[in-house]
């Protein structure tokens, strides 16, 4: 008989049926079925599942649950949803993803870099005048975190010709890239950094990590990008640097409530560019090949994919 | 005695003092003097001249002039100007240039490539929706003009991982690029190319090479960018194509008349997105170094760098 590998979410019901037309075929040998669909027998017997925003519940109800595939590479909500319970949490960790996030820091990093948005509202205003455009080399851009996704961040940025540095809570190398630890190390980085990147973790550490005292670090006109999560950055900090001219820009893909509110000041402030959460969309299909080569491997062999730190929290 | 270099000019008196602060250090064998400055006696020893947007007249003037250094990239206007004169014409050819044109189409095919154009109105419109976004190896872009500029462009995105052919007058090979040259060329290149990049020299040839029929060929809902010359685009044209929907939006940062008359439609076209000629701006430190390699190479040896066809305008 097949192994029955849960898909727990509380996602739409199309987006529901996408996964699963993802997962079926990548595991073959397996019987992928919705949490909802599991007999009694089935429950007592699964020992992985796969989860997209779950109801907790559902994963606390499965007696032998070893370990839980997020298909989501942040894993905070689950983390904190699932205190106390013994499964390891691996999260999703696709090298499409990675390549994904560094496209989208490129092409935000390239807007900045370009002075897109003050040309746009140039052209709103009719006005035809050209700014002094810096080499690559001239514009020091600092990457915060440098686990898979700043990594391959850094990189194309060192490869496009930019000074790129970067910091991470455990020292990293990165060729090409000058990089910090600890704290003393985030003042550094923050003080050189014309754009700054975020891509930390959500942790208890990293929120508001971005606050009025860190953002005075930057220096004059610098711009923000942040790709990570809404919480890392104080919202009124951020909108008071920008306000009163420290700040020039900011870039934001993540909020504390997503979507954003229809009453957010931020919609239609004018440094502020708004996305829809669509930095590093999840590609389904590779993140199901992802998914299934550690399932596979851990019913072959009953290998557990490296997990997360439930007290780090990533 | 130092040789006579006359800069030939009718820049702004802001822009010329800092071309000649950029040319002296760079010639300092040679006395570089305003073409106003020149005495008679020294008209009639200068063999070699610099020129930015030239009055005619004060070439025309030069009796024993052999060739002009042009500071731009771009001549069709000088040799439209100076036409039937002897002397041969010398573009600027800085490997700057070229690479600043190269992040200039990466920047701008990456906002196109990440709908940076439709969720700029949706953040005005308040509209909070996420939109399907291809790998950029399911993306094709297109470069008409394979010289200097259009080669190191098509460098550019295929390391970003985008497909890219390309199309010049006469065949041209690139690695990971499909290359193609003739009418027949253009019409297949023009088929699939999702994004066009418009990198040609303004010639007979060229001037409104895409107009309604050309344009017609494009892919639904492609995109152009046109970083090269306005004259090449029939504006009516693109204005028809965007407005019925088969073209999706036109990056333009060149234009009939520069700068961009008040009156043109084109400033206020949503989806248009109007640049005041900035893609790709002259190093002023490099093209001096470049102009006075150069110069230096022909006082020495006698050997005038390879100059423009003057039939063919480039």
């Amino acid at each position: 008989m097949k192994p029955v590998i849960p898909l727990i979410t509380q996602l739409p019901e199309a987006e529901t049926a996408a996964w699963l037309a993802a997962l079926k075929p990548a595991l073959p040998d397996c019987t992928v079925v919705l949490a909802a669909d599991l007999t009694a027998e089935q429950r007592a017997t699964v020992e992985v599942a796969i989860a997209a925003n779950p109801d907790p519940a559902d994963l606390l109800a499965l007696p032998r649950l070893q370990w839980v595939q997020s298909l989501w590479a942040g894993v905070e909500r689950l983390v904190a949803e699932t205190a106390g319970a013994e499964f390891a949490i691996v999260k999703m960790s696709d090298p499409q993803l990675a390549a994904t996030m560094a496209e989208a820091v490129l092409a935000w990093t390239l807007y900045l870099h370009r002075d897109m948005p003050r040309y746009r509202e140039q052209q709103r205003a009719q006005i035809w005048q050209q700014h002094f455009l810096p080499l690559p080399s001239q514009r020091t851009i600092g990457i915060l975190g440098l686990g898979d996704l700043g990594k391959q961040a850094a990189k194309k940025l060192v490869q496009q010709g930019f000074t790129v540095c970067g910091w991470s809570r455990t020292a990293r190398a990165i060729a090409g890239v000058e990089t910090m630890a600890g704290e003393a190390g985030l003042n550094c980085i923050l003080q050189r950094s014309q754009i700054v990147v975020c891509l930390l973790p959500l942790t208890q550490t990293t929120q508001h990590l971005l606050n009025q005292e860190t953002l005075a670090l930057l220096p004059p006109k610098a711009a923000l990008i942040n790709f990570a999560r809404g919480a890392i950055v104080d919202t009124d900090a951020l909108v008071e640097n920008l306000d009163r001219g420290h700040l020039s820009h900011a870039v934001l893909d993540v909020f504390d409530t997503e979507p954003l509110p229809p009453h957010s000041p931020l919609w239609h402030h004018p440094q502020i560019t708004v996305l829809p959460h669509i930095a590093a969309p999840t590609n389904k299909q590779t993140a199901a090949l992802v998914a299934a080569t550690h399932i596979n491997r851990f019913l072959t062999h009953g290998e557990i994919p490296p997990s997360v730190n439930r007290q780090r929290g990533y």
